[in-house]
């Protein structure tokens, strides 16, 4: 069976606003798929027992939604990957981001599987387009739903690379939006300053009308001319395997051709810095936030563990001068930003890495991260053996809309 | 005596970098000044008994600093202009925010009077620029401060128009950073999406070595070109008096005549719409925020008490329509600042009101807090009565650097 056939957001919408199909036969679709693929991919932890589709409104009205499981949604447990939770009760409220996300429409299907507190322990998802290779993480479950067309939207949280790099696995499209963007309550986070929000679908193009449905706006129209972007190759970063590097030639010569400026990113060793300013950052906040958590650190995954320990000993001062690298660091950005429509370059490091015991490296979403920007992967590319290769997007703060009408421009030209 | 008598930073720092002053003499000359005019002016709360001037290094390695006091400094009481803080001890610990100023070479002079809990109820604390007039609210201590000369540098922070109204009142400038840029840590906060950092000068070019040596950047250069600037007049919100009103029209005079390009706000009603979601957002996370307070309402002044219940009555429903609000319009504005470099209005109705028993309105403020954009306070402009009128010039998110610059050129143009 073919795990990998993400279902069109953009098509779904149009079908549902014309009456070409209803939310029970988007339902009925999604737990037909659902029911096909998940005793191999297993993304989800819990399904909502009655997904409410009457009371469904608005642009995504009857859109199935998958929920990363360390976001709360009223009435299901939430989870977190990890044994410490086991036997919790019900979630009593909705996440605010999980409220504006159903107030859009989206009728929410159940909770996916995350790596233990989102941190680095796997659950036991595959990758519906690897198959035998991780799907990343942490937002591991919510990209395999995606990927494999169980439902068309799911979302999920990145404070380092959690959304961004299962996207790349998985041959999907994700946003991570600007930091802040929408409050964290409600989710089990690792960082207050590095924690934001994800969502995931087929294509950039989806992620378009989803993030205008979400935030009340209308797409961003077609982008007059092609972008002016710069390429950020992360060579001091030191990362990129083979097929990377020949992604990123290819990239560079579809934009060209495409007709856009591709001029060379000039803080490549400014974004090396804050990549390694960024674990710093987390760690000291890890240690803080989830202080419960470091209490009983001998029932915690060895890397979790090793996390929060590391953070509880990091001082004030390196931790203002990490802060301190990615405040300067941002605002170079910005002013080049205000000059460019996007950086673009490598979402991850290569394609999905064999196995299923590690869910690869989220280095160069570190820096990205640590500036707090909008990021999109967009699908398209593939190695030689088929297997995805993620390209990732940047844009200005807030700068959502356009970044996303950049990136479906981007993947028509990679496609 | 002349109470308003700003002291430059930029030639502060300047003479501290080349020996003409030192960090005793400039030590000693805020005391003076302070012994001169605090009599009369009362923007301080507590003194730091002995400011360390020995371990000052940075690029503002020696400048005399005040906190506004909701702001954690290690070793001194954090009283918040409340009853309820009587006889607190001592910070155990400076706020990330205080840390990063201390970095940067500043030396903390004390804590400086806030109206309760930084909300309405006002303290003491009197207008240079204006006698027997507001300082406004809630940064008041900041504000007068420095419009004072008793230091060069004063941080406050903003939810609504806690630091551009008492800059517009007293004729100094102000900056309010994008929310998030750093931690709120060691704040006694009302808003966790809203709160925002903030510091006074003497002048926007002031700000402009200020802000870069807190990001550790350098300052940006004068801008090659005048800028393209929208011209929002508040029109819809329809507060403004008929000093203001003329104000804006000399400010679209001196601009054009200085080879700026004005163009039209495009989008009044927005905003119009922004400031009225505004206090629905204020109120109900300020409720949460300060539930210990909610509990004791009845030892709170009446607004405040008022504040926390009202909030606590709004909905779920209700919070989530006026975050969405705030969300469509910045992803509006933020597009508009892809094409002009600032959006420039009032940042006050008018002048200073008369007395000192209520702060001024900071409805200018609400809409641009809510959408989290770094907002400059401009001082130049004064009504006929010779008080001070402040322009506020906001940019995109994290563009402080460029928005300091721009706001500097415009002050020019003002003086």
């Amino acid at each position: 069976m073919n795990l990998y056939r993400p279902w069109s957001l953009r098509d779904l919408v149009k079908d549902l606003a014309t009456g070409a199909t209803t939310p029970t036969a988007a339902l009925d679709r999604a737990r037909s798929r659902t029911a096909e693929t998940e005793p191999e991919l297993a993304a989800w932890v819990v399904h909502e027992p009655a997904p409410d589709i009457t009371t469904a409104m608005g642009v995504l009205g009857g859109v199935p939604l998958g929920v990363k499981d360390i976001i709360d949604v009223a009435g299901l447990p939430t989870r977190c990957g990890s044994a410490l939770r086991e036997g919790v009760r019900g979630a009593t409220a909705d996440a605010p981001i999980v409220r504006a996300w159903r107030r859009a429409g989206a009728v929410i299907l159940g909770k996916t599987v995350t790596t233990e507190f989102a941190f680095f322990a796997p659950g036991p998802t595959g990758n519906p387009a690897a198959p035998g290779h991780t799907p990343g993480g942490s937002s591991s479950g919510s990209a395999a739903a995606v990927a494999s067309g169980q439902v068309p939207l799911a979302i999920g949280s990145q404070t380092a690379g959690s959304v961004t790099r299962p996207a790349a696995y998985c041959g999907v499209a994700s946003l991570v939006m600007t930091h802040g963007s929408y409050p964290v309550d409600g989710i089990v986070g690792l960082s207050p300053s590095l924690d934001s929000h994800g969502v995931y679908a087929a294509t950039a193009a989806d992620l378009a009308v989803a993030w205008a449905a979400l935030s009340g706006g209308r797409p961003a129209p077609r982008p007059p001319r092609p972008p002016r972007v710069l390429l950020w190759t992360a060579d001091p970063i030191g990362v990129l395997d083979d097929e990377m590097c020949q992604a990123l030639e290819t990239l560079e010569k579809r934009l060209t051709e495409a007709g856009a400026v591709v001029d060379v990113f000039p803080e490549e060793r400014l974004i090396a810095e804050v990549t390694a300013a960024h674990p710093v950052v987390m760690a000291y906040e890890a240690a803080r936030e989830r202080s419960a958590e470091l209490a009983v650190a001998d029932r915690l995954s060895e890397p979790l563990a090793r996390l929060l320990r590391t953070g509880a000993a990091i001082s004030d001062t390196d931790y203002d001068t990490a802060r301190r690298t990615a405040a300067q660091a941002r605002t170079r950005v910005t002013a080049l930003l205000s000059s460019y429509d996007a950086i673009v370059g490598p979402a991850a490091p290569g394609a999905a890495p064999a196995g299923l015991a590690a869910t690869g490296d989220p280095v160069l979403s570190r820096a990205w991260q640590a500036l707090g920007l909008p990021s999109v992967t967009v699908p398209g590319l593939r190695d030689p053996a088929g297997l995805p290769l993620g390209i990732q997007a940047i844009g200005p703060a807030h700068g959502e809309a356009e970044l996303l009408a950049r990136s479906a421009w981007i993947e028509t030209t990679l496609s």
